[in-house]
C-alpha cells in the first residue's frame, strides 16, 4: 500500500530534502506540495535539481484536500506552523519540522520564543521526535515535533551518558559548528556567499540560542534534576553538516562503552572505535550519525564528538524516519542512501 | 538473482562512488574490493563515509578468485588498467573506468598517451561506454570502456547535432569547467585546498587535453569526415561537477528541437526549456544530465550548455548503467538517486 | 598635501574596498562616508574588518559639505548614481563606479538600461575609466566613469589586438567566469552561500549582459567599424576574481607580441610567458592583471586568457588609479599591495 | 637605511607571506631567497602571485653570502631549522618561524617532538616571539622563535587574564578552529581540496597537539604554578584564519576590562565591545587580532573568542613585527595592510 503524503512549505530546503528522500521511498507518494508565495510554480522551477521527478504543482495550503492525505509534513517557518497545524483535521498524522511543538511547557515556549503559543493543547499531544529515544511514543503518535538540528546533535552525545550517570551534569560544554543550510533559504546578509565563505564565527553565544530550551527540557527530564549546559554554536563555511565537540567530566573508556552499548542496535548511529573522530563530510547527504570518543590528558576529562547532516538526520531525514514509524513502514525506508563524498 | 561484483581500485574516488551507488542496488552484491597499497585495510578506514556498509576487506588483485565474480569494475589508473585487464579471465565481464580502452586506433592511443598499448587486441573488442549512443553494443559487450568525463559532457551537447547535420562542423568551441574530484585522490600540489579554493584557472589549453582524442574519434565517425573541435578545460573550486559551454553555428530553435527529440526517452537526460541554463549544483551526486540551449544575439549562432556530475554520470554512474545493461538488470537500477542540493 | 576624499555608498563592497586601499595611501584622507540607510552607524559596525581605522561615521549624502572635498568616489547603485552626481557641485572631481556614465550615446544607454538617462549632458563630459587606454583624458577629467568589471577584463585581452589589426573582428568569443562579489551586497536568493557554493552556472547568456554595451562601444570605436562579440558570463563559487577565456582567429605568436608590446610599460599588467596561463587566485586582492596567450592545435586560432580581481582592478582599484591621475598623485599610490595567496 | 633581508625556505606559504609583506616595507630589501629543491627557479614560477616583484632567484642556503645579510628569516620545516640555524654566523640576526626554538627546556622539546634538540645552546638564547609580551627582550634579541599559530591565538585570550588572576586556572578549555594553510604546502591526502572542503573535523584531540607545549610553558611561567589547559584543534574549510573559543570561569565584565586594559595601546589587537564576537574573515590577510568577550547564562562562566590570520599575525606578520623591533624599524612598518574582505 502506498501512503499519500503532503509537504507544506515545499519551497524551503527541508521541504526539498523531504522530496529528495521520498523520491526513492517504495511506500510513499507525494500528492500535494504547498508554498504560499510560489503557488502555481512547478518544483522544477523552484528546485531544478528535482526536475526529473513527476511531482504535483505547488499550491496554497487551502487548496489541498487533506482528506486525501495520509500524512502531512509541515516544513513551515516557526510560529506559522502552529497556526496551520491548529487548523488541520484532528485525525491527520503530522510530522512538524518547526520549533513549534518541541517544548512541552507553554511557559518555556513563551520565554524562549517571545510570545504565547497559538495551540497549547497540541503542545501536550506532540511527541518529541528524537527517534532513537522516543520510538514507541512516535509509533503511536498523531503529531510528532521534529527536534532542533543542533539539539539533536548534542543529545546524541549526551543522553545515554546522562541516563547511565557516568558524567558530571554540572560540567558540560557543547561547542558546536553548523553548516549554513540550517538557516534556511532566507534572504539575510550574513548568509550571502561573500559574507560567509572563507571564514568562521560564533553566534548566539553565552546561553542565548533557542535550542538550549530543548537541552534544558530533555536533559533535566532524563536526569531528574535541573541540567544546564554551556552551548556555543558557530557558523562554518559549508552547506551541510553539524559537528558538536562536547567537553565532559567522566572516564573516557566508560563513556565510550556506554555509547557503544546504547547505539549498538541503531541502524543510523555509528560509534567509532575509541580515539577515532568523526567529520561532517563523512555523513553528508545521509541519515547517519558518527560518534567519536577520546580521553583528555587531564585525568577524568574526555570529549565526545558527534557529526550529522543537519538537513537529513537533523531535520528531514529524522522526519521521514518518524513518519515511517507512524505509518507502519520499515523504519529505514528511503533513508539508507550512503553519504556523498567527496 | 544477485550478481557478484568486484571493484578493482576501490581506494580512489571512482571506486568509492561505485560502492556508494551499488549500496542501494537491489541486484548486486560486492564480493571483492582491491587496493594494492591499502590491502588489508577496511573500507571504513579508507573511506569513513562508507562505514555503515558491510563490505569485504581490501585485498590485492591477485587475491581475488575471479571465478566467483560476475562482473568486474576496473577503477585503476591509466596504463595500469590495460595490464591488469589483459590478465583477467577472457570470459569475465568488465567495465573499465580508465582511459585505456576508449580509443579504437592503437596509433591514436600511442600518439595521445605516449606509449604503445599493452593489450591492443582488447582495444578492438572494447565498446565505447557512452550509454545512450552505444546501448545495444554495450548490452552485448564483455568489455566496456568508460568515457572521459569531459568527453562525455561534450558529446551530450554535440552528438545529436552532428548526426542531424544542423551545425557547422568547423566552428565548435567547448569551454569546459570541471570540479577537482576528476583529478582523483592523487597527491599533487595543485590539488591542495589552499591552492585550489577561491580561484579559477584553465589548464591543458590549446588542443592538448587527452579527451580531445575521444572527441576526434567519435565526432569524426559520426560525421563521416574529420572533425576537430576547440576545447579548453578549466578547474573550478568545487569537488563535483562539469559544465560545458559549447559555442555553435546553427539555428538555436532547431538545435533545441534536435536535442529534445534525441533525448526525449532517455531516463537520465533532461533537456531544459528553451533559454533555461543548467547548473552543476542541480545534478550533484546524481546520474542526471541537464542540457540547455540559448540563441546568441548574432544570428546563426547559439550555445548549448551541459551539466553533469563527473564522478557519477561522468564516471561511476555511467559504469553502473553499463553494467546494468551487460547483466540484464534494469538500466536505471541503483541510479535514480536525486541530486543533493544544497 | 593630503587630498580630502568622500566616498558615497560606503556600505557596499566597492565602497569598503576603496577604504581598504586608501587606508595605506600616503596622500589621501577620507573626510566623509555616506550610506543612506545606515547613516549614523560606524564603519566598524558595517564592515568589522575596517575596525582598526579611524574613519568618519556614516552620514547621508545631504549631510556632506562638498566644499570640503577634493574628490568624490560614487559607489552607488546604477540609476541612483546619475541623479546624485547631477546634483553635486559642477567643479567637484568625481570618480563614478556605477554603470551610469560608461556609455556615451544616450540612445544606447536607454536601450540597455531600459530608461532615459537623468543627466545626459554629463554623459558627454564623462571620460571612460579604463586607465591604460584613456590615461591623458582621465588626467584632465572632472568626471570619470568606472568601467564594468567584466568589460574591463575583456578589453584588456582585446584592445591592443583590435588596434593592431591582428585578429578577425567577426570571430570573437569571450567566455567569462566571475566571482560573486561582483553582484554586490544585495539580498538575492541566488547569492546565498547555500545556492552558490559547490557549483557553477552561466547567466545572461546569448548577448543579453549589459557589459556588452561597453564592448560594442569601445571595440567599434577602436576598429572604426561595428564589432559584435559573443559573451557568456558564468558565476563561480569564489568571492573575488574574473577570468576571461577569449577565443580568437589570429597567429598566437603575433598576438602575444602585440600584447607584450602594448603592456610592457604598464605597472599593473603582466603578460605571462607564451603558453603560460593565469589564475584568479594569483591576482586576488590586488590591482594586477595577468594576461596569457596560447595557440590552438587548429592553425590560425588562439586563446587569450585574462585574470583580474573584480573588486580591485575591476572596480575600486581602477577608481583609485584614476583618482590618482586626476589629483596629480603618483598613479600607483596605494595600489602596489601584492595579491593575497593562498 | 635599507636592511638587507634573507628568507630561507621561500617556497612555502610562510615564506611567500613574508615576501608579500616586505614588498611594501619602506626599510627592507630582500637580497636572498632559498629553497633547496627549487633552487634555480624564479619566485614567479613558484608563486605566480608575486610575479610583479623584482626578486632574487631561489638558491640553496649554501649559496647565500650571509655576510651581506642583516637579518634572516628561517621559514624552514621543523627539525631542519635547528640544524641550519646552528650553522649560521653567530652574529646574524635571525627570526625563526619553525617550532624549533619555542621551548626553553630541552627535555620538554624532546618529549613533544620525539628527539633531542640539535642546538640546545641556542634554545637558551632564543626569545619567545609573542611580540606584545616579550617586546623588550625581542628588541635586544639576536634569535627570536616565532610562536605556534594556535599557541599565539590561545595566548592572546589568556595571558592578561592569568596575569591578573581573574580566572580559574584549572578550568580552561580552548576549542580552536584553524584554516588549512597552517599545515603548509605539503602533499598530504587530508589537505586535498576534495578531502577538506565542505566539511569539518577535529584532529590531535585530547591533549596531543604540540602547541600544548607552548601553552604549558608560557601559562605555567605566568601563573607561577603548573597550568594545564584542554585544547582541541579543528580543521575548517578555509585557507586562512584561526578562531579560538575559550571557555573560562571568571566574571565576564572583569575579563573584558582586563583585556581592554592590557591591549589598549597595542597597534594590532582590537578588543571588541562587550558581547560582540569576532570572525576570521574580518582579519584575513592582515596582522590584526580581534578579541571578543561574552558572559554565559551560568553565573561565573564566560567566553573569550579570538580571531587572527594564521599566516600573518600567527606566523609571517608576527615574524616581521619582531624583525622590525630587532632592526630598530617602526614596529608596524609593512604591517598596516587592512584585511581583505570579502
Amino acid at each position: 500500500m502506498t501512503h499519500r503524503i503532503a509537504i507544506l512549505g515545499a519551497s524551503g530546503y527541508t521541504g526539498a530534502e523531504l522530496v529528495r528522500l521520498i523520491a526513492t521511498h517504495p511506500g510513499m507518494e507525494i500528492v500535494a506540495l504547498s508554498a504560499e508565495r510560489k503557488a502555481g510554480m512547478t518544483m522544477a522551477e523552484v528546485f531544478p535539481h528535482l526536475r526529473h521527478l513527476d511531482l504535483p504543482r505547488l499550491v496554497k495550503i487551502s487548496q489541498i484536500d487533506m482528506g486525501q492525505v495520509d500524512l502531512c509534513f509541515c516544513a513551515l517557518p516557526h510560529a506559522t506552523s502552529q497556526e496551520v497545524i491548529r487548523d488541520l483535521p484532528r485525525d491527520l498524522k503530522i510530522v512538524d519540522l518547526s520549533a513549534d511543538f518541541r517544548l512541552r511547557d507553554p511557559g518555556e515556549y513563551e520565554r524562549w520564543y517571545g510570545k504565547p503559543h497559538a495551540a497549547p493543547e497540541l503542545q501536550a499531544e506532540a511527541v518529541y521526535g528524537l527517534t532513537e529515544f522516543y520510538r514507541e511514543e512516535i509509533r503511536a503518535a498523531r503529531l510528532v515535533a521534529g527536534t532542533g538540528c543542533n539539539a539533536a546533535t548534542g543529545q546524541y552525545a549526551l543522553r545515554p551518558l546522562i541516563s547511565a550517570g557516568v558524567i558530571d551534569l554540572d560540567e558540560i560544554v557543547i561547542d558546536l559548528k553548523t553548516g549554513v543550510s540550517g538557516a534556511g533559504r532566507s534572504l539575510r546578509e550574513n548568509l550571502l556567499h561573500a559574507e560567509l565563505s572563507e571564514g568562521f564565527h560564533p553566534y548566539a553565544a553565552g546561553g542565548t540560542h533557542r535550542h538550549l530550551a530543548e537541552f534544558d527540557q530533555e536533559f533535566s527530564a532524563l536526569a531528574g534534576r535541573e541540567v544546564r549546559v554551556q552551548f556555543t554554536p558557530h557558523l562554518m563555511p559549508a552547506n551541510r553538516g553539524i559537528l558538536a565537540t562536547v567537553y565532559l567530566r567522566g572516564e573516557a573508556g566508560e563513556v565510550h562503552e556506554v555509547l557503544k552499548s546504547a547505539y549498538g542496535a541503531e541502524p543510523f548511529i555509528e560509534v567509532l572505535p575509541f580515539g577515532a573522530l568523526p567529520s561532517t563530510r563523512h555523513v553528508r547527504g545521509s541519515n547517519f550519525v558518527h560518534v567519536g570518543v577520546v580521553g583528555d590528558r587531564i585525568p577524568g576529562r574526555c570529549l565526545v564528538v558527534v557529526a550529522l547532516d543537519n538537513l537529513t538526520k537533523g531535520s528531514s531525514g529524522q522526519a521521514l524516519q518518524n513518519a515511517n514509524l507512524m505509518l507502519g513502514e520499515e523504519e529505514t525506508a528511503g533513508l539508507m542512501l550512503a553519504p556523498v563524498f567527496p
